[in-house]
């Protein structure tokens, strides 16, 4: 039998997904699990946006231009517009996904072995992407104690080596809800320019903003060469089964690699690009009212955390997830505990343990992403579950300030 | 400026896409050009599948399950069953496109510097799969003189090393049109088992074979962890744009693998599963008349290519493309010319030159590949236009056997 390849067996499985056969199981049993684990909003999608879609008269489903609908990249250009960001439609190659951004950013800027600094925690399949690229990615640690701000200049200065090619940074952050401010920008931009590295920016949560408003990478002065932009309709719009992202650069040579790239995986998705394009004319409230309820959420949820003994929620600027650290022995086996072992009044709730967020293999152990993806409701009653679940967890033990410090 | 990397420079451009500048500059013109270049049909998408999407009632566009929805991977299983084949719902894990399955084949199969044997002339974004695997394509010769059919046994085994992990076929082939038939599956299989290697199959054109029918890799015995058949339902339905395909093996560790590359970009795109699901269930003789339709224009363009004086052009047995030898220095320089110096009866004919399909440099430098995707009508006047062109083609020139039988 021919062997699988050494990426095959080291890609790390999802730690948003890996705890599904236990979510099921107790489904089976009849206990309600919410899902605080993934991303997925119950946020509808605007209806006129799938109307777009439904209203379609086109009579064959063809490709696209690999670059993504002309009339799309073009109306995009309106909605950077509105954030200060003036961009030639040219410099918008549209993507099947946020993820596939990143893959190609991955692809065209780093050769294998080259490295890109991530503050961690970070969005878990960044590993997939830099696995499929071979490209190391080297972290950089964002702390609990200090509401996981960007770690300081010298922390990543002690990093740079040769190799380094790039940073990346999710802001608003997934997973741990912290939003850069512009100085920290700044600082990523000396950094950038001292030593000719890319900036990645993923900027997937941009409208969801709570504290202060969002500064882009692409509002940075003199970084044309050095900004690229990983952009994606699916938290949005609560769009997330479209499969429609954007790659946005004004860096002419990784634009035109970057083409090559989506030639050969032909066009996008056709269907959500309509989609996609109806978006940029909801009306200018639409982002007020889905902030509204996400920050309704927000409160609900990091108030609920802090107010559990034992429980540290520092509360998130932005995107809909909280970090927390849990009185537990090892998050990984509570989350599976609770799913498992554990239920409250017939439910319980499903976490993401916060360990594959790490790239540092000793950090995260007593952490937990949440989604605050579920309406008030449903969010009291997970909380509630949490609370009564660690008044019983057999693996109780203190938080500990120690581990998060640890830069191992 | 922080460069771009090597596989970024050396991707190559799509032989099929890089005259689109050309053109484009004939049509401001005015001059109408046929595009006999790429694989994307006229043909009518089945409306009752476009309306299963536009009759759809969901209100949130929800990620899928990272291998697809259960429905249609337990539907696809019944479309299988029509060609003998057998499958476990849960050997089908849809991708976006054919595309993204090769690539899932590769990462999770071959490690970075491992080689994968393909026929030549092949599919050119093989290449830029292979690019992005980090894996060396060996190309064996298939020649215009033996009609494309598989290379003998003693060419592929003169080229396997200890590299070697996998021969790939496409089948019927683009760009060659050719079937193979059961004896040649039955000979890869032979040489797969001897030498403990992957049969990665692109079955994309399954349906459309015009002489005998299908034999698919699935179909072989005793290869159940070798075989890897690679499908999309892109111009099976005319659904190009909807990207959706579908990775199938009853090797569980392979499914396993991919599992983890498919939850690292999320999910297929779900409008268009909706669709797929939909076209399982179209009227049995779909395909009778949409095959009929291909085999007369087959005909024609067959007919009318090798009556121009100069012309050669086997007879394909599938698919929708056909490889023809024109009386031409070099087809890079005449399909750029009959797109920027000629005309007639204003109109020209778009083609995609061959060398783009060969990883042998010195092949396919008299050759094109056509799609015949146009009506008929249009085909006619197509060939017109070709036949007229090299009447007066300054870089005329006999055609030559010598190219073609050289494997440098």
């Amino acid at each position: 039998m021919p062997k699988i390849s050494h990426r095959g067996m080291q890609m790390p499985p999802s730690p948003i997904r890996k705890l599904v056969p236990y979510a099921e199981a107790a489904k089976k049993k009849g206990i309600r699990v919410y899902h605080l684990n993934i991303g997925q909003p119950d946020i509808e999608t605007p209806p006129q946006i799938l109307d777009a879609v439904r209203h379609s008269t086109f009579k064959v489903l063809e490709y696209s231009h690999s670059a993504g609908n002309e009339s799309y990249r073009k109306k995009l250009t309106s909605y950077y517009a509105r954030f200060d960001i003036h961009l030639d439609y040219s410099q918008i190659i549209i993507t099947t996904g946020g993820s596939e951004a990143i893959l190609f950013a991955m692809m065209s800027c780093l050769n294998p072995g080259d490295e890109i600094i991530i503050p961690e925690p970070f969005y878990a399949n960044y590993n997939g992407f830099a696995m499929e690229a071979q490209v190391r990615i080297i972290p950089v640690t964002s702390t609990i104690e200090n509401s996981f701000a960007l770690p300081p200049v010298k922390d990543f200065e002690k990093l740079i080596t040769e190799r380094t090619k790039a940073i990346l940074i999710c802001n608003p952050n997934n997973p741990t809800g912290y939003l850069y401010s512009r100085e920290e920008l700044e600082t990523l931009r000396e950094i950038c320019l001292r030593h000719d590295l890319y900036l990645f920016s993923d900027e997937a949560y941009r409208e969801f903003c709570y504290e202060g408003s969002h500064f882009s990478a692409l509002q940075l002065r003199g970084m044309k060469e050095n900004v690229i932009v990983l952009d994606t309709i699916s938290k949005r719009y609560s769009a997330c089964g479209g499969r429609i992202g954007a790659f946005v650069t004004k860096n002419q040579t990784v634009l035109d690699s970057v083409m090559k790239f989506a030639q050969s995986r032909l066009s996008p998705p056709s269907f959500a690009q309509i989609l996609g394009e109806a978006a940029v004319d909801l009306p200018a409230d639409y982002f007020d009212h889905v902030k509204e309820e996400y920050r309704s959420r927000r409160n609900l949820l990091v108030k609920m955390l802090n107010d559990i003994p034992g429980v540290k929620c520092p509360r998130p600027g932005g995107a809909f997830y909280a970090m927390a650290q849990l009185p537990v022995d090892d998050a990984d086996t509570f989350c599976q505990w609770i799913l498992e072992e554990f239920a409250f009044k017939n439910q319980t709730v499903m976490l993401a343990p916060a360990s594959g967020f790490y790239a540092s293999s000793s950090l995260g152990k007593q952490e937990v992403r949440l989604a605050y993806v579920l309406n008030k409701n449903d969010i009291q009653h997970a909380m509630e579950c949490l609370a009564e679940a660690l008044k019983i967890y057999p693996g109780k033990k203190e938080t500990t300030e120690v581990l998060a410090r640890s830069n191992v």
